[in-house]
C-alpha cells in the first residue's frame, strides 16, 4: 500500500484515501467543543495588531469532546506534550485510530485539550506586537519553542542518535514526516508558574465526574499539579513518558495529598539511547521510580508500567501513536477499570 | 436555565453541563484529522527556540473530519474567518450544535480546517525569535492580529456601534463572552500572496470528491482563489459574509473560469449598521452583487442569499452561530442538493 508519497516540496504528502478508517461505525451521544478558564485583559489596538482598543480574553483553554452512546461513566481527559497539540491523540501519523477515538469506543467520555497558549487555545499577542512597535525591548519578547523534525525523532526515541532506525521500533517510521507536521509553536515561556493550563484543567475536572487525566511528556506532571491545587475531581492519573517526576521537590505533605489519588506512570523502550540534546530518559525513569516509592511509602497506589516488561519491545516516546498504541491503551483501560469510584 | 455565570475574573464561565447536547445519537463511519500541504525549511536552534539545528515543516494545514454512517456522497469543507479557528463551526458559544455536526447529520462528509498559521496548523517562529535575539530589526517582525472582544461584537454586527443590542439579534447575546474566547492570534500578515491556505485547500480538494467549500469572512473568497489556481475538484462554493468579492479585480478570463462553478453568497442583516472601525458591510454586499452580476453575465450560476429576504431578521456576521444557524444551514443544503454532480 502506498501510504505516503514524497511531494515536490520535499515534505511527505498524505492522501486522505490512505487513512485507515475503522471498519465499524462509531455511535456518539455527543460531540463538540468548549473553552474553560480565561480572563479579560485590556489591550491597545497596536497590541492586538488590529483596529480597536479594548479587552481580549487570555489563558482560556480549548476542549474537544466525544461522548459514546453507551458510557461507562468515567471521563478521560487527554493533555498533549511540548510543542504538540491535542492532535497527538487523534489519527496517528500513519492514519490509524488514536487514543481519542479508541477510548470513546471503549465507552469513555473523552476530552482532548489544547494547552493554554497552543493551537485553538490561542495566546496574547501584546508582548510580540509591543516589540514590533519598538515600545518594548526585543529581549522582553517571549521565546517561542518548536522542536525540529529530526531532533524530535531522536528526543522521542523514534530514531537513534546517529539517525539510524531502532530495529524493533514500534513507531510507524514511514510516517515521520506526518509527525513533523503536528509540531506547533509552544508559548510555555510566556507564562509564570503555574502554567494557566493547570487551573484550566482544574476547572475542567470540576465540571466532570469520575475524571481520569492522561498527561503526556511536558503535561505528564500536570494532573499531579491539579491535585495539589487542592481541587479537582480526579479519580486517577496516568503520566505517559513525563520528562521526570520531580521526586525530590515534593514535600511530605504534598506526597500525602498525592497519595490519595491512584497514579500510573508509563515509559516506553530504549530509555538509555544516547541523546545528542536534552536530558537522558533513563534519568526521567529513575526520578519517577523514586517518586512512586515515596507515594507508595505514604500509603498511595502508584506504579510504573513499561510495555517492554510485558514483552513489547521498541515503544517510543509517542506511545499513543506507536503501532501497538491500542495495546498500550488496553493496559491503561484495564488499570482504570480497577480504580475505586471517586466520591 | 443558567447558561453562563460571571466568574471572578470578569469573563464568562460556561459549564459543560450547560451545553445542549443533541437528543439523538450520531453514527459515524469515520472521525479523525490529518494535515495537507507543508514544506520543510532549515532553521537554527535559536530560531526555533529549542535545542537542535535542523528542519521544521511550515505552511501545513490541519484538517479535522467526521464522516456520517450514511453519506450522500458530497464532501463539505468549512474554512473559518479572520482571528478565528475551525472552532467557529463546532459547538456554538451558547452550546448548541454547530454546522460541522449538522452537516454530518445531514449525510455530508465534513471537513473543518484551521487556516495555515492558525490553531493546530501552527506557524514558523523564526522571524519572532530572530527579533528576540537581536538578529533582525524589530520592525521586520510580522504583525499578529487579534480582534478585541467588544470590537468583534460591533464588526460582527452582534451589537450596535453604541454597544446596545439589536432588538432582533439572532446571535445568542448571553454568550458573547464565549465568542471572545474563540478569538486566536491570526498570522496572516506573515504570508505573501497567495496565502498558503489556498494551495492547502487545493490539495485537500484534490484528495476528495464532489467538494463543496464554505468559506467565512476572511476565507469567503478563498474557494474562488482555489478555482483560479486551476486545480481542485470543486462542485460548488458558498461564501458566507465575505469581506467583499473584489468584483473589479477579476479579469474577464478569471470570471469565465469562475463561472464554471456554482457560487452562493450569503449575507446577514443590519448591513448598514454604523461601523466605528473597519469597512462598511453594505459595501461588501454591493461588491458581491457586482461580482455575481459579472459571473451570471458570463453564463455562470451565482446568486446571493439573504435570510432577511426570507423573513428572518437579525442575522449577524456569525451566521453559523446565530440562533437560526440550522435554518441557514438548511438553505445551504437545499442549494447543494440542486447542484449538478462534478465530473
Amino acid at each position: 500500500m502506498l501510504l505516503a508519497a514524497l511531494s515536490s516540496s520535499g515534505s511527505v504528502a498524505q492522501r486522505f484515501e490512505d487513512l485507515k478508517k475503522s471498519g465499524t461505525s462509531l455511535t456518539l451521544r455527543g460531540v463538540g467543543s468548549f473553552y474553560v478558564g480565561g480572563k479579560s485583559v485590556a489591550r491597545t489596538a497596536a497590541q492586538i495588531g488590529l483596529y480597536g482598543n479594548g479587552q481580549i480574553i487570555v489563558d482560556q483553554m480549548y476542549v474537544a469532546y466525544m461522548l459514546p452512546a453507551k458510557s461507562v461513566g468515567t471521563a478521560v481527559v487527554m493533555i498533549h506534550g511540548g510543542t504538540l497539540s491535542g492532535k497527538s491523540f487523534e489519527t496517528t501519523p500513519d492514519g490509524r485510530m488514536g487514543w481519542y477515538e479508541y477510548f470513546v469506543r471503549k465507552g469513555y467520555d473523552s476530552y482532548v485539550v489544547d494547552q493554554v497558549g497552543r493551537g485553538r487555545s490561542g495566546f496574547d499577542p501584546a508582548k510580540f506586537n509591543d516589540v514590533r512597535a519598538g515600545v518594548s525591548p526585543s529581549g522582553s519578547q517571549p521565546n517561542i519553542r518548536r522542536i525540529g523534525s529530526d531532533t524530535a525523532l531522536t528526543r522521542f526515541r523514534i530514531k537513534q542518535a546517529d539517525g539510524s532506525d531502532f530495529p524493533d521500533s514500534q513507531f510507524p517510521l514511514e510516517a515521520t514526516g506526518e509527525l513533523a507536521k503536528q509540531v506547533v509553536p509552544d508559548m510555555t515561556d510566556m507564562y509564570s508558574v503555574p502554567n494557566p493550563t493547570i487551573p484550566g484543567l482544574s476547572e475542567l475536572a470540576d465540571d466532570l465526574t469520575q475524571v481520569v487525566m492522561i498527561g503526556h511528556s511536558q503535561a505528564g506532571r500536570m494532573p499531579l499539579e491539579v491535585v495539589l491545587l487542592g481541587k479537582g475531581n480526579i479519580r486517577g492519573i496516568i503520566s505517559v513518558e513525563p520528562a521526570g517526576c520531580t521526586s525530590s521537590v515534593y514535600t511530605e505533605e504534598q506526597i500525602r495529598v498525592l497519595s490519595a489519588v491512584p497514579i500510573l506512570v508509563i515509559f516506553g523502550d530504549h530509555l538509555s539511547s544516547r541523546q545528542p540534546v536534552g536530558a537522558n530518559w533513563g534519568d526521567a525513569l529513575a526520578d519517577c521510580e523514586a517518586f512512586v516509592s515515596r507515594v507508595v511509602h505514604a500509603g498511595g497506589n502508584a506504579s510504573i508500567f513499561r510495555p517492554v516488561e510485558n514483552g513489547f519491545r521498541g515503544n517510543s516516546h509517542m506511545l499513543m501513536q506507536d503501532r501497538n498504541n491500542l495495546v498500550v491503551a488496553d493496559y491503561i483501560i484495564h488499570w482504570i477499570e480497577r480504580l475505586p469510584p471517586k466520591h
